[in-house]
């Protein structure tokens, strides 16, 4: 690193995806490592609508390491910022490019300073998992830069220690986070069960829920969990095993009835935890509630589940169709209880993949007025509507994982500046 | 029984009260004989606020058996009247009244009908266990009328075949429902662990929640949570029989923080083996949640709890205050936070034992509009008001068992009709 070459600025910019889990995640056995007191299984979310795109940038003009979140700075003094540089860093392999003139030797990145540029395309404030997308992102686009040698499975045991969710969103499709034996960690990591291909039937519908309570922070609410959930050992320890296997059955044999079951039942079960922790918390409210007696009465009516239902340490409700007409159907009965507020416009409450609304033959504001309470209701009770309860709905399907965008202008940081855009 | 004599009436009238299980009754081994999964423990509420109150009459001009609850007749032929009535048949005595000239002979009574009048001084709709009450009275009544002589324990066996909690009814104070374990229930009764007098700080504040919810009732929601929750069977033989000791415990010792807090994590460890049935179970709602919020923040801010809570097959809020200073404070918080709707009055807003408000210094409903936030309040989210939340308040505290009333005029049937007042 000559001194002359001081003006070069070196980047990457890489994309990952959020992830759903429909085994959960909930507990660690080790806070600092974030190893897990048992396995779970997710479902990656599609790059279009659920997402974090990072830019690392590189330059020895850069006279420390700094981060912007959604264009706003923010501080990487953090532990698990430090974890995951110090980790890449570690494992960093020598660079060259002749072209330009530049070589850094592996033992030299520790030297270097970066900047790091970060977007999510969601709400943050939503609860939709921004830090598995960002943390996934973040690793994935240092590794890049830094030309680590290490496979997916490897750097998601980096990725890990910024956000346990983080390492299951560097694979797409259907992705096991295994929680390992190692004190270290090492094989605390995920690995890919199929590919998004492998079940390409499945739609995705995310209920983003209304909500004025301040929630437990998951890392809070796990270790208070641990701490006094008397049913969480029990949990981690002798059912989830089972489910695991069982929901990897189902997975590989594209058995939706099983899957919906086990995706149903286990996110239950650990809202069932946090509400024998001590205080207990509470992440689903009233309209978590509808909207689950909305899916268990048509998948009974039906004989046989059309859709699961997940929810994560918040009001939001995941809904993953057994397939488009399903979800068809399924977006029909949440526009019918759940319409959006007079003020709202149609473009800002269904978002993502439109095919979906398209089908349902919903076009207007007056097309939801006018829809007709589902047939498997029989009482007046239930036909009331619910204006309001939710703030919008996100259509989108099971998707691939992390990647590189290789496009300049798709870059957060400005080459001359080195400063986000 | 000569002819002659058949215009002669007799009745009994007595009187029983609900109770709320701080240990909880989830779960049967025998739906038929009504036989719990593991023991728990209850609180007995004052008569004067939470009663029934029964009327048995018996004469040979009466031709079949007939009941009356809150004055509409209603169907004997159910399995639970129907046990209750032949096991208290088959226990009954001679009866003699000289001076009438009436004699019954114990094997007599089978041939000879009842008339039965009942009804609950609180409303059956609110959730508040009026058939622990109902059953409770009814074989109390009947014992009584057919000269029974057996205990109350055994008794309770018999109230149990009407409604499970009935059992414990019987008792004033603190009550344990052994689950036994004779296959023919004989040993699956209460007893008393201590009278009321023994902990008579206690002050009892029940808020009734509005709710338009169809509740899943609790013969329905135990039976759904015995075929498919996977945490409920480590609950009732593994964590149930340790909190059932320390519950003795702090019962004997009047340790208030041992009490709260076991009646508080079981509480909501009920709730969670109701979200880990299959379809999930949700008796809370959301102003359940805040109710228990409330409590939980005010007692962290005290560091010594002040209060406990405990939710039944319902969304109300059984809250049992320290003492009276520790109520008053508590009615003060509660009608800040669910003040009535406008229209309401306050007669009809906080029912039962009025001194508990008069501490309060409440005595209008601009009182209660001129209630300042708590000092535990830290943020301006948690002190928004929810007016119509709460349908009412009822301020009671831990009562006397079941007792025969001796006036009259307390009669619910007429000694010349032989029919409901």
């Amino acid at each position: 690193m000559a001194g002359e070459m001081n003006k070069w600025i070196l980047m990457v910019t890489t994309r990952a995806p959020t992830n759903i889990a429909v085994i959960k995640y909930w507990g660690k056995r080790d806070e600092k490592l974030i190893l897990p007191i048992n396995d779970s299984i997710s479902v990656t979310l599609d790059l279009n609508h659920l997402s974090a795109t990072t830019t690392v940038a590189v330059s020895p003009s850069f006279e420390e390491d700094r981060m912007w979140l959604n264009g706003k700075e923010i501080p990487l003094s953090g532990g698990r910022y430090q974890n995951c540089l110090r980790e890449i860093r570690s494992r960093a392999g020598d660079f060259k490019d002749e072209k330009r003139g530049i070589h850094i030797k592996k033992e030299d990145w520790c030297k270097l300073h970066f900047h790091i540029a970060s977007y999510n395309n969601f709400p943050t404030a939503a609860g939709l998992a921004s830090s598995a997308a960002g943390f996934a992102c973040l690793v994935f686009s240092l590794a890049k830069l830094m030309n680590v040698n290490d496979d997916l499975s490897q750097l998601s045991a980096i990725a890990r220690q910024g956000s346990g969710s983080a390492c299951r969103s560097l694979y797409g499709g259907f992705v096991k986070w295994a929680m390992g034996n190692d004190l270290n960690g090492s094989d605390s990591v995920a690995i890919q069960l199929a590919r998004e291909t492998h079940w390409s039937d499945l739609v995705i519908i995310i209920a983003v829920v209304s909500s004025r309570q301040k929630e437990t922070s998951s890392t809070t609410g796990m270790r208070e969990s641990v701490e006094t959930s008397t049913l969480l050992q029990h949990r981690a320890q002798v059912l989830v095993p089972g489910r695991i296997l069982q929901m990897e059955d189902a997975i590989r044999n594209r058995d939706f009835s099983s899957f919906a079951r086990l995706t149903c039942v286990d996110s239950n079960q650990f809202h069932a935890i946090c509400l024998d922790t001590n205080p207990p918390i509470f992440y689903m409210n009233d309209t978590s509630h509808k909207l689950i007696n909305l899916v268990e009465r048509w998948n009974r009516h039906e004989g046989t589940p059309q859709v699961a239902y997940t929810f994560d340490a918040g009001p939001n409700a995941v809904m993953i169709a057994k397939d488009q007409k399903a979800a068809t159907h399924l977006l029909q009965r949440l526009l019918f209880y759940f319409p959006p507020p007079p003020e709202n416009e149609m473009s800002s409450y269904v978002l993502g993949d439109k095919t979906i609304l398209q089908e349902a033959g919903i076009q207007s504001l007056n097309d939801i007025k006018a829809l007709r309470p589902p047939p498997e209701v029989n009482n007046e009770a239930s036909t009331r509507r619910y204006p309001g309860d939710v703030s919008y709905f996100i259509c989108t399907r099971p998707g691939k994982g992390a990647l590189v965008l290789e496009e300049e202008d798709e870059a957060l940081i400005d080459t001359q500046t080195g400063l986000p855009k």
